[in-house]
Parts: structure tokens; C-alpha cells; sequence
């Protein structure tokens, strides 16, 4: 199956329009923050979440709204997280209800979403005043949206792409924002996807609970896990094939084009982590089982001390071992390989568990480049997984020191 | 039983000299790189290890030589690590070797270590050149050997107290490196203890293995577990006490002492946390037990989030709210009650899950002072449990972006 890359973002497929606009929850005005995505007819819809037992309010009454698997619209502020206030739930609810108030979806048709600081009351008001303004504004604005969302993002993040089903020209979009599934609370990690292919919500939900595990849950920036991470997507049918309701092709080629989206998205909300000057792929081999090399592959890309080395350039192979031996994992530490390769090069750096002979100089070449893979072979199974993350840098510690005040 | 702080670190108690010299394992002249500490009798002895599956050889050859409960030395060198090489273990057994070269103490009765970078060949050269000179200068030298252990350490971490065990005045010494149990390679954790009270290497492996829990291993600078850490323990019986060999009074007197002198360590060791700029000691209450308690502090104290904020002296209670909630343990979020604590004065942030209002003017003096509490009451159990950590600043970044070359 081919796919190809087309613009658009969540407008791409038939019958969705987008926008975002500044209504005033951020001081800053030329930072949008309010976003609107709807779909002409009501949609197939799934969602996944963040595991943290704190779940911010939209979490919650987005979850619920999914329960019946259908969804016409998804709302989002940014600028306010709306997660520890005792008013949170109504709050989101207003939000649902301000989509109907203009559009006549129901109000448990749409999904919400809220990302910000914690703990602090989200007033419905500026949104109030401005939802006429964001509804009127709907077209092919899915980049107003990607923007609306972000909040220490540094490049909006989007893509949108075509594929055939049974002879049918099909359409997927999608618009993110954050640092990691796993990751900070005001960077949290939001993702919308779109689609005109014809799908039952069963089989859509099983498609995307089965991509987040090799795509955004195989992310990290520092760590810390959001209190609102929320990925959902909306599939409208307009494309016109025939309704996919069991596995076969038509839905392997429908999981396709999602893990192209996902893993696109995963790799952009990794470069673009908080401070980061390097995208880090770790791809483990040969481990006991897949699940295995998934732990140990983010074990690595986790490990302060390799990111801080990765920013600094240096091939300190050490950090990769010691950091495979505490990842609670089965491994042979005498037939550890490790490789470090970038478009500049490659170098093997330990063989067996031992290390080998390399050129210091061309280390510094291949890491100094922005795209850094380290490829670990365990030798051991036939386990392979591949997990995303970032260097640690001064400012990563600028951005979370003082973000609140 | 009263514990008095003492002079005399590790030769404070009653048979031990130590000594620490310049050998020329480290370019840098002036930093001693070679340590020594020996009893005048065979003591009892006993330790506990990293749990990395990748083990430097030093910690393969010092858990073989305590095996039979006894030792009478301690060799060890900073500035490598001896570890991931295919030598390892013999050099680590030379090292042995060499103190009995000097002393006729058994070579399987010496506990070796070394701390440094990870995967590159240790020469014992320098160590064998340097071995008559750091056996001469034997004597009241704990703080040469304190600090020819340190690595990245900015102060020497010792202590040392009196203590009286059925009329006998008995002394306990201490000195330690690094920056946490769950530590960075470089900065391995090291602690060797010294004691003159008489006791049974089983009950001194038991009193060891216990105090672990509450003291070093609820310690964490970055989260990354060393391949070298090693606390180690001898006890030469030279007070003169009936001899331990059974729970009662007499070995609880004991269990104290080595618990006040294990948290002393442990704060020092974490306040000197690379990087640093403060101490953080997390107390959490009313968990559900005992383990659960000790895992959500200790949670808390490793998110990234949390100690970015600390060193922004930003009172962000939602991202220690974020911590609790993907701690994975058992909570009920809306029972959290949270406050921010120091010499300065204390701040309540959260009360039953739900933000409270307090004065950002007050919370900013607060958590500008160099140690800083967060106290947290779960409310919902009996289980109480303190960890202890440190800021995240641009000097961890600094430090260990290019420690290796």
C-alpha cells in the first residue's frame, strides 16, 4: 500500500474544518488558544488516555463522551490545564455545551481537551466570548488549530496523508502538541486525528489502542507522566468505502496510514521536547521478547545521564550499559552490542559487553548531528522495539524552573 | 541511648587507620585518587550492593571476599570505574593483592571499590607504585581517604559518633561519596562504615541490609543506578561489649547509631547531588503501608518537574500532585493534602486534592532556602516513609554533557 504525503492537517479528509483562535485564557495575545475541529456528519471515535490517577477534568468527561463511540467535534483551550479545580468537570462540560450552543452537536458528542498549568480555575468566560468567533472562522484552517494547542512546543506539529482502500481514495490528518506520552504536566500531549475512511468505532479503538504502544507510549522527554494526555481520533466515512468492521486487508491498510501518522508525530513531539536540541532513536534487538526490548529501549532513552551525554556529544557508551542493567529486564550483560550512527556515520562502541576501540573524532561526528540512533543488539531473542526521546539541556532546566510564575 | 557527634571520621572508633593519597590514576595531581583503610584485628564485616545487572568488578570481587563475614581492609580508587572490562576482575584482585603485599592481611579479607568512568582499562600501575606510600602514611587520615574517593563530590561526607552499649563507650565512623543509591555512573555511590562494637557478621548484615531501606536507598540525584554501589560495614569488636549476636536492647542501640549515621550521609550525600543547589526531603504520611509510602516519596523526589521547580523556587504543587498520581500506588486524590516547608516558614498548596490559596510572596521565600520539605498526607493509611533529593539545574546538565572527554 502506498501512502503519500498531502497537506491539509485535519482538514485533508472530507468534510472536516478546523480553527483556533486567541480569546484571551493566555495573557499573551498573539498566542491562540482556543481550538475547534468538526466533522460535517457524526463520526466513528476512539480515544486513549494518560494513566496518571490524577486525570484532569476533560479526561474524564471526554471518556465518558466516547463511551457510545461516536464524536462530532473535538474542543481545546491551552493556557490552563482545568486538572485539580473543584469546579473542573462542570467547567468541561460547559465547554461541550458551548459547542452545541453553536454548531446543534450534542453536547456529549464532543470531545474536550485542556492543557496548561494545574490547579489553577479555568474561566469559561473568555471562551464564552469567543466561540462565535472561533465557529464562524471554521474552514481549512487545521494549522490555526495546531497552533491553538501548543503551549512550550516550538514548531507546530501536523501531518496529513492519502492511501487507497478497495479502490477508494482515503484520507488521514492529524494535529499535536507536548513533549511525550510520558511526560511534563504543562506540556502534556495532546494529539487529534481525522479521517474519512468508513470504520466501526470497535474496530477504530482496537486500530489506535493498539498503535499508541509502538508509537506515543514509546516517547519520553523527562519522565513524568500528564495528568491530561489525551490522542482521539474521528473516522466520518465520507471516503465512501465500504464500512471496515473486522481484520483483513482493508484494515491492516487502514492501521497502516495511523502508524505512519503516529510515528511521524511521535518522532516531531520528541525533537521538539522542552530544550531539546537532538531527536535520540534507541532501537533495541534481540531481546527476550517485545515487550522486553520496549522496556529497555525507553529505559535508555530515559536515562538522564545518556540524554545529557547525547547533548554533549559524547560517546560515553557506559550510560547505554548501565542503564540497560537497571531496566528490571533479562539480559546477557557479555553479549551487549552497542552502536552509535547518525547521517554522518557510524560507530560500534562496545562489543559483548566490552568496549572497543573508536576514533573519539569521528564519535564527536556523528554526535554532533541532530538525528542520533542508538542501535543496541542483546542478542539474546528476537524482541525488537524502538523508542524516541531528546538530549537534557540548560534549557530544558530554563523552561521548567520557573513556568508557573 | 544518647549519640554524640564526634571527631575522627572513619578512625574515630577504636583500631582504624586510613589514609588517601595523589597515585596517578587522575591527571590532576592534586586530587587524591587512592584510599586506604585498614582495622588492626580481622573485623566483622558486611555489605550491600547495586542491584544494576551490570556490575563493576570490583563489587563481583568484594561480595565474594565478604561471603564469610569478615574483612580487615578497604582498598580503593577513584577516577575509573573498572567496570564493562575484560580485565576487570583481575585487576580488582591485584588491587587485593597489594594491600597484602604491605600489610599480610589476606587478600580475600579485603574489600575493593572504584569509582570513575565505565569501559576503559584501569592500569594498576600507579596503584602499585603508590601502595607503600598510602600504607606509610596510615593513621587519624579518614579525611585523606574521604577525599581521594570523591569524584564530582564538592565536599567531603563524613561522621562519626559515640555511643554506649551496656556501659561500654563505643564509636561508629563513616565516610561516603556520590550523589545517590539510584545514582549516575560517574558519581557511584561509595560508603564505608566503621565501628569498634563487638557483634556477629550475621546480625551486622542484618542491621545493614535493614537501615539500606530508610537511608541510602531513599536517596535519587537523577535516577540513574550506578554499576559500582557499594556500602560496606566493619566492626572490630575492640569497645570491649558482649559481643551482638541477637535482636534485644543491645543490638537496637546499635541499629541506631548506624541509622543516625546512614541519614546523615544520605542528606549530605543528596544536597551534594550534582548540580545542586538544595536539599529536598519528601515526607509522605497516611499511606497504605509502609512499601507504598516509600515508593511515592521516592517518586516525587525523582520527577524532573518537581525538581526543576524546586530550583525555580516555584511553588507548582500540581506537578507533585502529577508525581503521587503515576507513583502507581494506591491513592485517593481527593484525600491529598500537600505543604511546602522550610526554615522560613511553611506554605499548605492543597488540601483534599483541590488547590488552596496562599501567597505567592510567602511560597517564594520559602522555597528559596537551600532545604527545602515537601510534606504530603495521603489519608488514607498508616504508612510513613521520608526521601531525600535535590534541585535539577543547569550545572547537571553542564557536568555530566561532557564528563567523559
Amino acid at each position: 500500500m502506498k501512502i503519500k504525503v498531502i497537506k491539509g492537517g485535519v482538514c485533508a479528509p472530507k468534510g472536516f474544518k478546523a480553527n483556533g483562535i486567541h480569546c484571551g485564557i493566555r495573557k499573551n495575545k498573539i498566542k491562540k488558544d482556543f481550538a475547534l475541529i468538526v466533522s460535517e456528519v457524526r463520526a466513528s471515535a476512539a480515544g486513549v488516555y494518560t494513566s496518571n490517577l490524577v486525570k484532569g477534568a476533560p479526561v474524564v468527561v471526554t471518556k465518558r463522551n466516547l463511551e457510545n463511540g461516536y464524536a462530532q467535534a473535538i474542543i481545546c483551550n491551552s493556557g490552563n490545564a482545568n486538572t485539580c479545580n473543584a469546579d473542573g468537570i462542570a467547567v468541561a462540560e460547559d465547554m461541550c455545551a458551548l459547542v452545541k450552543s453553536v454548531s446543534g452537536i450534542d453536547a456529549t458528542d464532543v470531545i474536550v481537551a485542556s492543557t496548561g498549568v494545574i490547579g489553577q480555575k479555568l474561566d469559561i468566560t473568555p471562551m464564552r466570548e469567543g466561540i462565535n468567533e472561533l465557529w464562524n472562522g471554521l474552514g481549512d484552517n487545521s494549522d490555526n488549530a495546531a497552533e491553538a494547542i501548543m503551549t512550550t512546543d516550538t514548531v507546530k506539529k501536523s501531518i496529513s496523508v492519502e492511501f487507497v482502500i478497495d479502490g477508494k481514495k482515503c484520507r488521514m490528518g492529524a494535529i499535536a502538541k507536548g513533549v511525550g506520552m510520558v511526560c511534563p504536566n504543562m506540556a502534556t500531549n495532546l494529539i487529534f486525528l481525522t479521517s474519512d475512511v468508513a470504520i466501526t468505532p470497535e474496530m477504530l479503538q482496537k486500530a489506535l489502542s493498539a498503535d499508541v504502544k509502538s508509537s506515543f507510549n514509546m516517547i519520553s522527554v523527562d519522565g513524568d507522566q500528564s495528568t491530561n494526555d489525551t490522542c482521539c481520533i474521528m473516522a466520518n466515512g465520507l471516503a465512501g468505502n465500504e464500512v471496515i468492521a473486522a481484520a483483513g486487508r482493508q484494515f491492516n491498510a487502514f492501521k497502516k496510514a495511523l502508524n505512519f501518522c503516529t510515528v511521524y508525530l511521535s518522532k516531531m513531539i520528541a525533537k521538539d521536547g522542552e530544550g531539546a536540541t537532538k531527536l535520540i532513536e534507541c532501537n533495541v534487538y534481540g531481546a527476550k521478547c517485545l515487550r522486553s526490548a520496549r522496556v529497555i529501549a525507553k529505559t535508555v532513552i530515559k536515562s538522564s545521564l545518556v540524554k545529557a551525554a547525547m547533548f554533549g556529544s559524547d560517546a560515553n557508551w557506559g550510560r547505554v550499559l548501565c542503564a540497560i542493567g537497571y531496566a528490571g529486564e533479562a539480559v546477557d550483560v557479555d553479549a551487549i552490542d552497542v552502536d552509535f550512527l547518525s547521517r554522518a556515520g557510524e560507530i560500534a562502541v562496545c562489543r559483548g559487553g566490552k568496549g572497543v576501540d573508536f576514533s573519539e573524532e569521528t564519535a564527536k561526528k556523528v554526535l554532533s548531528e541532530d538525528e542520533i540512533t542508538i542501535n543496541i543488539n542483546l542478542n539474546i531473542g528476537n524482541g525488537n522495539a524502538t523508542a524516541w526521546g531528546c538530549d537534557l539541556t540548560y534549557d530544558y532546566v530554563k523552561i521548567n524552573g520557573d513556568y508557573r510564575t
